[in-house]
């Protein structure tokens, strides 16, 4: 298991974060406070939740009529996960907090993942309890966020529901004044909320004394009707259990109740749920209706929610990569110590090699990580799996130099967030599952059974392209709105940190040629990205939306392994350390065997390929 | 649900199955008795199969300390198969077989594995007896095949071991002498056998009065040691039950014990066992030892093995196809029917179109199929699974060519089915596995659930490139033998056939570019077979075994739906009918989408980049 070196090198040797305590935020910070934390983490995971990822996947959550069920460890490992504090990490430190750079917390929330990615360590609870802290009232922020962070309560995002899915604007949860006094409530105007929500993770449970729903609902207008689209979307806090005014429990349940439990592919750890708001099975006050307190402006629901956006699709971007990393660990172990067959022979007689494959029997099996394709098989997982969590890292330093940069520094970072964000999220979810495949692929017959962890690895991954915004919802996010937003200034942004980077590479002699492939690549994506838009019609210019996302992503993840690849060889110049051979070699296979993929790609984007956008229905 | 008309077109329209009456073995049959065969198996796979996919995917096989116990569906569903007479339907009159042609018995087939693709059909009972009537003696074929033709017993193939897995050289069971007049048993040269395998399909159950086992094994020298590499393999009939020489049950079991069963991702209508044999558990005459009749000469196992083999790869190159058939069909369905979102918008203001997609939520909600993206997702499927069925039937065509053409078809037919058979096997598998993950992302939360079937086809179907040769041997396969030997005459027959439909395919305008296409792709792919093998040294070759593979298998697919799409201009120039507009538009989703792909393949391949197989353990 290699992986905290991994991890050690990306923070320190690639992306400076030793350097984060120059910033007056972080100022009672060091790398031996932040090796502190990846160490309580990476303690946490290993004790609380490595042991217990296939009893989770085994024992799904079950409803008994009154309660879910989970299993003893999902208890524990929350507990001892709400005990390191880390809930509460990046917050002042006068509210308990420890002004944790996001870099380091999210480097030290992928051994989680690592780990036992369903388990859960935090992400709803914590992206909640922020948005409060940016958006709600004072009252809102001790009663409910501070209770989430010290563990006390948990979190939800209650956006999707059974009849619309991606299409918030279509939400068709009402909510509508809790009788005259309403607006005067100290946790906040007073709401009764009404709706279905799909798709509600860690939606019931007993692993907290309270649940804080988030819940996305319109407030109807004078004429009793909803406001059709997104503009018409509001915030409410809508709590399992009502509290008062200290956040204790006043002993009266709200009016939600559990409809049902999603039974999953994977990813069973996570109670999933859909829920049912306001339809008196609890009335409160003898009438049907969810308690639920608006949290800033009615109408402007969807901006509070995408205000927590972009960590939360790093977080998932960070999930699909530990779950590809696992794999890749695990299939590692595997190819090392399996023997089975023997290597291909180069004969002696230069003549008969093309008449046969020589293996000589007589000698003894070898292990199976000496065959080519093993190791091509290993090597993809390692350039997918390492590359993504390098990406993800350098999105979770531009959140800290967005938060404490100067403001043109801070102002670039979101910018360039804004075009990262939808790769972060996507690239891992598609390149790490394919990892997983491949981890199955290197245990053979194993690999296929239940007696070893990657298949589930790979079930649980293949959650990573739908929830978050489906891979199709990011492509349009990216052609149709990041590279267009500010006229285009933040793909200029990363175009030219990443001819910074080629600057740099052009001049090491070990990586010129993967420099000059890079600077082709980059031209080809800003053309392409001209030639979609040529006509200035979004349904020409979007209808290959996914292949140029996959081309950007491969184009991005280049230009990743190029800049690791430059701290490589400045940290080691001789590549003594093997680590530095594996990371200039998964950088060699990236640029060799994926990043020419990008041709057939972008092919359909440049030439506005009308093949799928005009199939007529009936041909299918 | 528009299987049935793809699957006559390619027969009757493609591959002219109704002309095959026309030879003497199939010359009782028409396109009439062809078609009744399909409505018998697609109306016993609708009652018997279908409704019951999850049933045996829950009700996975249990060991009960005496018996596997499997649902009543499996037995309800292995009866009426039975019944139907398919598992002799190739056979001859004599024996109660129907002469069909194995391209119909391929095409009737696919029904099952459409409707539930583990609870199975006979592929194994089917090849194991076909063997035995190739290589076995006249009372084994009476004994075994025929009672396995009946339906009455099922059979097994038993090649791996668990400490061997693919590589069969290493095959350690023993088969010894059993006694002095062990060479004059009616039944063939009797033998027993110790060792364990392993991945053994219907290895034990039920079903059948009784199991046949065929078990490789090695029958050690005079010096009691096992002859190295697959030379020294033999084959043996080892029956679950002791018959005698009318096939009647004697009442001793043989010493052949269920040693556990492997709990799979997916596939688990289909027992998946680990056998002892020989253990002593059931000792025959007081001895242990499991009682084999050897089948063929000693010493020529693998070469009897191998004769059934290009069925058995055919026959999982269809199981992968159907299973993204069936995905296909699912995610097609909800994607007329779920209403989401909102067509992408073209604003009247031209130059306001770049500033925001826009969408119109005062209109209705339509229908996702109404997407481009969604769109595109059907159109991969589509252009996969139908792509993959035509490439599979025209492989089992070329069995009934080399089973009833004239010596220079057969031969020909043969040297095909030779270069072909691993792309029949490795393209579906890879392909149809993507389209099953494309029907989940269609689906959105819902595919992820057990509530709708295209988990399950996405977990049956990664099992395809692990059995019967994995992807890495198929690659082998290909690039290291096949088109190399006979001085690589049958790559230049594929070629010839393939120019053959550029020739005929350049002749029409809507085809033009396409033939033009697949000319210069055919030109790189016997380019970068001639670099691969540049140096003569197979460890230059091979270490990109698998993306020639992927190339090579791109290029064939793209040949077949050229030749397709000529097939469907031929029936319906105008392409008046919307099945025709569908096949041209998968047909152009490949050209436009897919073949471009092989750059990045074959650039690895050409340059015989040492990336993977240069890279050093350590350095992982």
């Amino acid at each position: 298991m290699s992986y905290r070196p991994t991890v050690e090198f990306l923070l320190y040797q690639w992306l400076d974060a030793q350097k984060l305590p120059g910033r007056e935020r972080f100022a009672d910070h060091s790398r031996d406070t932040f090796d502190a934390v990846l160490d309580t983490c990476e303690r946490i995971a290993r004790e609380k939740y490595a042991p217990f990822n296939r009893t989770v996947d085994t024992q799904e959550p079950q409803f008994d009529g009154e309660k879910v069920i989970l299993p003893q460890c999902t208890y524990d490992a929350q507990k001892a996960y709400a005990a390191s504090g880390m809930l509460s990490a990046a917050q002042d430190y006068d509210i308990g907090g420890m002004q944790l750079p996001y870099t380091v917390e999210a480097a030290a929330n992928s051994f989680f993942g690592l780990a036992s990615i369903s388990m859960g360590s935090g992400l709803l609870t914590v992206g909640n309890a922020n948005l409060l802290m940016v958006h709600g009232t004072e009252a809102q922020q001790k009663v409910f966020a501070l209770n989430e962070f010290s563990g006390r309560f948990s979190g939800t995002m209650c956006l999707s529901e059974p009849q619309a899915g991606s299409s918030l604007s279509d939400v068709a949860t009402r909510a509508v004044p809790d009788g005259a006094g309403f607006e005067s409530d100290p946790l906040g105007p007073r709401y009764r909320l009404k709706g279905n929500k799909m798709w509600i993770s860690a939606g019931e449970h007993e692993l907290t004394e309270n649940i804080i729903h988030l819940v996305l609902a319109k407030i109807p207008g004078p004429d009793g009707k909803l406001v059709p689209g997104t503009r018409g979307i509001s915030l409410f806090i809508v709590p399992k259990k009502l509290v008062d005014t200290e956040g204790n429990l006043t002993g009266v349940r709200n009016d939600v109740a559990l409809a049902g439990l999603n039974h999953k592919l994977g990813w069973r750890g996570t109670t999933n749920t859909l829920l049912n708001f306001g339809e008196g099975k609890y009335p409160v006050d003898g009438e049907a209706g969810a308690v639920g307190y608006l949290v800033g402006q009615a109408g402007k629901g969807l901006h509070c929610m995408f205000h927590m956006m972009n960590e939360a699709r790093i977080g998932i971007g960070m999930a699909a990569t530990m779950l590809g990393l696992a794999g890749y660990y695990a299939s590692l172990d595997y190819a090392k110590n399996r023997p089975q067959g023997r290597p291909v022979q180069n004969p002696k007689d230069k003549d008969a090699a093309a008449a046969a494959v020589v293996k000589d029997v007589a000698q003894p099996q070898v292990r199976i990580i000496e065959h080519a394709d093993v190791k091509r098989m290993l090597l993809a997982q390692k350039s997918y799996g390492e590359g993504a969590l390098a990406l993800n890292l350098f999105c979770a330093r531009l959140v800290d130099e967005q938060a404490t940069g100067d403001s043109a520094a801070a102002d670039e970072a979101r910018l360039l967030l804004e075009v990262l964000t939808p790769i972060a999220k996507s690239w891992p979810s598609e390149w790490c599952l394919e990892a997983n495949s491949l981890a199955i692929q290197i245990h053979g017959g194993y690999g296929y059974t239940r007696d070893f962890p990657v298949e589930q690895y790979w079930r649980d991954n293949r959650l990573n392209m739908i929830h978050e915004g489906t891979h199709g919802i990011q492509a349009m996010d990216l052609l149709g709105r990041k590279v267009l937003m500010e006229n285009g200034r933040g793909l200029q942004l990363l175009a030219a940190r990443i001819n910074g980077t080629i600057e740099r590479a052009i001049q090491v002699p070990a990586l010129a040629a993967h420099a000059n492939a890079l600077g082709s690549a980059l031209q080809q994506v800003g053309a392409a990205t001209k030639a979609a838009w040529a006509t200035g019609q979004p349904t020409d210019a979007l209808a290959n939306a996914v292949p140029y996302m996959q081309a950007f992503g491969h184009t991005v993840l280049a230009w990743v392994w190029l800049d690791v690849a430059l701290a490589t060889l400045q940290a080691d110049p001789a590549q003594a350390q093997t680590a530095s051979v594996g990371r200039m070699g998964a950088m060699r296979f990236f640029f060799h065997y994926e990043l020419p993929k990008i041709g057939a790609w972008l092919q359909v984007v440049s030439s506005r390929d009308p093949t799928c956008a005009t199939f007529p229905e009936e041909a299918f």
